[in-house]
């Protein structure tokens, strides 16, 4: 068979979907590397020249999954016809969409993360979606700080809270995995419904604006979220 | 030599002094669990008895420092002079003073949590901090839930987020040291400097106080603490 010769970062995007694929249909942590090297047809020494493990072909496919979002909430920041804090609503909720949406596949690739030998791969992976959605986020706080619809003297300040807001619940989360009942995720989808109610309040107010301003999360988000992990698991 | 009897409990305590001595004059990283073990003059056998690894001398390390700040504390819960928001920034005051008297012999200790590879460690023991400190700081917002002065439906919530801002200093710290120059320490001192500000009204605004209600640091607090770490450095 003649060898293919394909440009790096064609090659690159795929041996990520080769990996998407396996990690879909086995799970992450049933998947060798192995797997992945012949599913993608290639030499172990081509593989390791894109990835130098198995985490960092999580962390590559966590990026492209970020990116991917990132371009669908671009237009948002482009809309003249929203003001500040439509616009920072419709920033979450597209997000939101697009988490409820990729959900069963995110869960089938990232449930991982969660388990407590992955902490250091959780946090590194949360860094680098920290990094590209906090500028968006930045942009769009600092528009209603100018336009004095938000008042904070910290845009930067309050963007980390809000990402720390989605990191804070990774214990709650991780200990429905481990658990691994119905009831646990039962328990935890309780717990985040509350969390999400305050975190709504508490960015409303830390932005100075009235209770009831931002939606963090609509009826129904969480468990969408949390129960297309049972999908996802089943359907495999 | 007559091998000496210790109740268990005051042999642990034994070894854990002698741990946090040698931790104090060498630093955690450099010395070894042998050297631990030789300075209490036990076997190995008595030692693993007691603590299975050298993070967990550290866990337990932490464990006492983190009891030792409790108590210290615990007046504050009982002051009948003190209202909810004098309570609340009274153990907020206390817990900086605990802190900045600590504060060398903390850094000799536990800096090593702030190393990347250690990340997992820092969780485990921030999470344990997080179980002693939280139920007090739950009861005091509480009390002013109860008698109008806070308005927050969520008082555990709320003190969840009050401990994650202190986790979500982490990055900053264990950037600085990773630097490890002065420079370094300076931007990290601005950064947490800022964000102290951004922290309080973040605080009074979720609790429903006016800005300015809240001190999570005066002036000079963050400067004391951080510096501290270059003094206990240079002591050894």
């Amino acid at each position: 068979m003649p060898r293919v010769i394909k440009h790096p970062e064609i090659r690159r995007e795929d041996i990520l979907d080769h990996a998407q694929a396996l990690f879909l249909t086995q799970g992450y942590d049933r998947a060798s590397l192995n797997d992945v090297i012949a599913s993608a047809g290639i030499s172990k020494g081509a593989f390791y020249h894109y990835f130098p493990s198995k985490e960092a072909l999580l962390e590559a496919l966590a990026d492209r999954f970020a990116r991917q979002a990132l371009a669908a909430v671009q237009s948002v920041l482009d809309d003249p016809d929203l003001d500040p804090l439509g616009r920072l609503n419709s920033l979450l909720s597209q997000s939101r969409q697009a988490k409820i949406e990729t959900a069963a596949e995110a869960w089938a690739l990232f449930e991982t993360m969660f388990r407590p030998e992955n902490l250091v791969l959780f946090h590194r992976i949360n860094l680098a979606a920290h990094a590209s959605f906090s500028p968006l986020l930045v942009k769009v706080i600092r528009q209603g700080v100018e336009d004095g619809t938000f008042r904070t003297f910290d845009p930067e300040g309050v963007a980390d809270i809000v990402m720390q807001f989605g990191l804070a619940t990774h214990d709650v989360v991780a200990k429905a995995i481990a658990g691994g009942s119905d009831a646990d995720m039962e328990v935890a989808i309780e717990v985040l419904e509350k969390r999400v109610r305050l975190y709504e309040i508490a960015l409303d107010r830390i932005l100075g604006l009235p209770d009831g301003s931002i939606r963090i999360g609509e009826p129904g988000y969480i468990r969408a979220v949390m129960t297309a992990r049972r999908k996802a698991d089943k359907a495999r």
